[in-house]
């Protein structure tokens, strides 16, 4: 993965992706004591940055193979990236989810034209259901993070941070991303590295999946030793991947790590004051630059709201705070 | 009023109006039966249009009478794009608002700096109390709608909108304003009128706070003759303006009038599918574009989401529809 990769995803998906906005509020300035600016990527097409690498990822495949159709697993946001990626260019696509997946993001896969397998996180075997299907139908499986092309593709994201940062006369700041696997973190590293060497990528994780704060930390990679479901549900990987991580662990500065409370809070007061729905997941990097204010130097703060597929149940739990 | 003296509010409004996005999802389109682009004022500045009004009468004020300071009569919206306006023009404002005003709108106009007088809807002669107020300390009145300067100020969304829907491939279409007093919705139609005049203005209302979907019927202003206060809080104005009404009835199709329930559909339809917040009154604009489909034809619509400054309470009624 290089400059050269993201700007190419940057061309494919012109017309394609949205260049999100980039709010802020001097109500959220007042509680970090620094100016923040939120790139809002739950205004993605699909809700959340997912959109990127999908688009990315199949839109990067040859024709031969990328016609027989596409396979992912994912709880919901990848799931939707590649399911529109793939209802773009006319080709199938097949998406295994957890059983117990948010219910927007099971029927946003399906009205994106996918077919949708469900399967139970504790009895079933997913690599096996993918693997089956991928043989049997000729599907090209797309990773959610562990892709080159998936990276690339994130990191359109960090292009326009870049540019509108720049825009905002911000050349010095830390950039907090939402954290799961590493795929967006990585991509905004590196486009970060060559267009806007002053901004660093520093990671959001929630309380009990913090093995990418904990990782940078030593140095390699290690595993969440916790349960396996929680708030954030986008973003609860086991453990950071093997291309994300070499990237993170060159380009990022320390892994930042929030409470559940934090991410309701956070949610709460982007609702207030930027007018955006944000999902827990999503909501992680905003929590982290209001509630740790005192993890950051400088007089800028750039945060990604990376999601907001939220089913209004946990929603309400946010403004009920 | 004219397109130069929007052009010219515009050129003013330069890095301190926020061109919005024109979002949209194949599940809108899917319930009208047509595209559904959506202007999203919720994420201007302070929340909806209202900024670029206040932004475009402050500044176009000659400096010695500025810094007297400014004075408004507001239920929040307005109230908060001039508060916004004289804080970063460094003179005072005060406005005036009823007690009934949405938490939210109160504290957001407090907040940007703004002395905030309070006044009883039933009580309280809030002409006088306005009148005392801008004798005593030379601060001028800025009017919510009736005033030139705010109405071109508002037409700066629609040269936005002529621009964006020409990126879609869009420039025949019904462009659907929420209207109160009239001040965007007559913005909007002259900057249409000038640079996308395929592109034609209809106004929407709460059912029983129809006065421009009547006046526009009759050809002249009628007055609303129901209660004073309702769920569109930003949105009630007793009859269309002096000023307004006669762009208006030259430029405006016939008006449109949805249901507080239909409204509260809507609201729950953008947190859905765009990820973004409306207020009842920013959200009937797009409630005519999803449940009276039939008063539309064509292939596209384009809907205005006015603003999102709504307390937690109204939109949980929404989202637990």
């Amino acid at each position: 993965m290089d400059i050269a990769m993201i700007e190419a995803a940057a061309g494919r998906a012109q017309g394609h992706i949205r260049r999100t906005p980039l709010l802020s509020s001097p109500r959220l300035d007042a509680i970090s004591g620094r100016r923040v600016m939120v790139k809002c990527e739950c205004l993605q097409h699909t809700g959340s940055f997912k959109a990127r690498g999908g688009w990315a990822a199949v839109s990067a495949l040859p024709e031969e193979t990328r016609s027989n159709g596409v396979v992912a697993f994912s709880s919901g946001n990848h799931a939707q990236g590649v399911a529109r990626a793939a209802q773009m260019h006319g080709v199938p696509a097949v998406i295994i989810m957890p059983s117990t997946a948010p219910v927007a993001k099971i029927e946003g896969t399906k009205a994106l034209g996918a077919e949708v397998v469900l399967y139970d996180r504790l009895k079933d075997d997913r690599d096996a259901i993918g693997a089956a299907l991928s043989e049997s139908r000729g599907l090209t499986l797309i990773k959610p993070f562990d892709d080159p092309q998936v990276i690339a593709g994130q990191g359109t994201c960090g292009l326009e941070i870049a540019e509108q940062a720049a825009d905002e006369g911000v050349t010095q700041a830390d950039v907090v991303v939402c954290c799961g696997g590493g795929g967006l973190s990585a991509g905004i590293a590196l486009a970060l590295e060559a267009r806007a060497p002053g901004l660093r990528v520093r990671t959001a994780e929630p309380q009990g999946f913090d093995d990418t704060a904990r990782s940078l930390a030593v140095g390699s990679r290690v595993r969440n030793e916790g349960p396996e479901a929680g708030l954030c549900d986008a973003i609860l990987t086991p453990m950071p991947g093997a291309l994300t991580f070499p990237i993170l662990h060159r380009l990022a500065g320390p892994g930042l790590v929030v409470t559940d409370d934090e991410v309701l809070r956070a949610m709460a007061l982007a609702f207030a004051h930027l007018k955006v729905v944000s999902e827990p997941g999503g909501a992680v990097a905003l929590a982290a630059a209001l509630f740790h204010a005192q993890a950051f130097e400088g007089d800028a703060v750039i945060v990604t709201i990376s999601g907001g597929n939220v089913d209004p149940g946990v929603f309400l739990r946010a403004l009920e705070g």
